[in-house]
């Protein structure tokens, strides 16, 4: 059986916070038992304010472009110019939004970059510059405080293609396999199976992520019991890359 | 805390086979205590066998189209005619996989036929002709059996675009919203939210698969204490419309 506990009590954090440290007092008051490959998944939102990425929109120069292409998608100038440098491609420009490839790999439209729960009017938050990074920092971090083995996933919501509504997927991701490899292996009937390859990452995120809500002030769950490949395989290995892509 | 229950024990399910006693039937005998409010998530595989959706290739006969195909995708011209016959559009037909919108709506590799774990080799599993029906049908079966008010989510694995692996997603519900919906509410800075819509079901379901995987012939898993609308929206309400779609 497989828990998901929301971890409350995480202030609001500033730029320069040790995210590590504001769990472990978190998991402390609240009496939360953290045990031995507990699997902890962080809103990409706490770990980018805690990068300092809030970049103020009055500080930022929009380009030739970002003004032109403002009157195509309804989006303030300087918000487009904020996309642009958080990406490698651009992949449409549609119906008000940038889908972008973002520097560190994952496709989301505009880039990732938010304004929801940013909490001031004239500021955007760019995501963590390389979330896999991040995560393996703050899993050390973790393991140091609670002197046990865990896993951290980053989380963030997207929409995808072809569906309705958002779910959160993994975007950086440490002490954790972010794929259940079954290529190869037999099925019930002793057939092989040619190509399921799970995005357990992604599976663990969205999990995650019904114990978190948007509202609800909750930006981390704890994932317990679930037994995993804890060979650190990063969450850009879930970027398909460009040239096995369908639709680039 | 949400609890991820694995349901063991369901035999090998025939034609006809009623789902919801053999779910019933299992969680006697392994002494799983189900609870007002829980949420069966389903594989739609035994759903599809109960409903003998089992074809047998060497009855179909491939049509001139299905055979000249074949050369290019590289399938048993059976088999394509299997994907057509189950389809409605064909969105993309490249690197060996027709990607189409199945007769309910759903956009997925090769319509979502099967040829893994379907323990013939001669035979391809459709998917359930209306997963929502489906849905509704054994959980009005399991509620008697039960005496509680549940939920069901009809779940499949499927790929997605510009992200390695694949995931768990719901094809059918019943007795809940598969959305939670934010638009049109505060966030926790008082901004109001203006996209966010989680797809709840398929978090769930990714969730659910999580204790269900490809081996161990788990088809079926209880999600508890997880609190949910329960006015029913259909899992057909997932389905972005074509005119809503940017890649069709």
């Amino acid at each position: 059986m497989i828990e998901i506990l929301a971890v409350k009590g995480i202030p609001d954090v500033k730029p320069g916070d040790d995210i590590a440290k504001l769990i472990f007092d978190a998991c402390q008051k609240n009496n939360i038992k953290v045990d031995e490959g507990d699997i902890f998944v962080i809103a990409s939102k706490i770990v980018a304010k805690a990068e300092g990425r809030l970049v103020k929109l009055s500080d930022i120069t929009p380009s030739i472009f970002s003004i032109r292409a403002s009157k195509i998608v309804k989006k303030d100038p300087r918000e487009i110019e904020a996309i642009l440098s958080a990406s490698r491609r651009i992949i449409r420009m549609r119906r008000g939004i940038f889908l972008a490839e973002t520097e560190f790999g994952v496709v989301a439209a505009n880039a990732g970059i938010d304004k929801s729960n940013v909490g001031k009017e004239d500021f955007v938050l760019l995501l963590p510059k390389d979330p896999d990074r991040s995560a393996r920092k703050i899993k050390k971090k973790l393991e140091k405080l609670f002197n046990k083995r865990l896993a951290v996933i980053i989380s963030d919501t997207y929409g995808r293609t072809w569906r309705e509504g958002q779910v959160d997927m993994a975007i950086g991701a440490s002490g954790i396999n972010v794929f259940r490899d079954y290529r190869g292996d037999k099925d019930m009937y002793n057939r092989t199976l040619k190509v399921t390859n799970i995005a357990q990452a992604d599976e663990i995120a969205s999990a995650a992520e019904l114990v978190m809500g948007k509202k609800k002030g909750v930006p981390v769950a704890i994932v317990k019991h679930y037994v995993y490949d804890n060979k650190d395989v990063p969450a850009k290995k879930l970027n398909r890359k460009d040239s096995k892509d369908l639709y680039r």
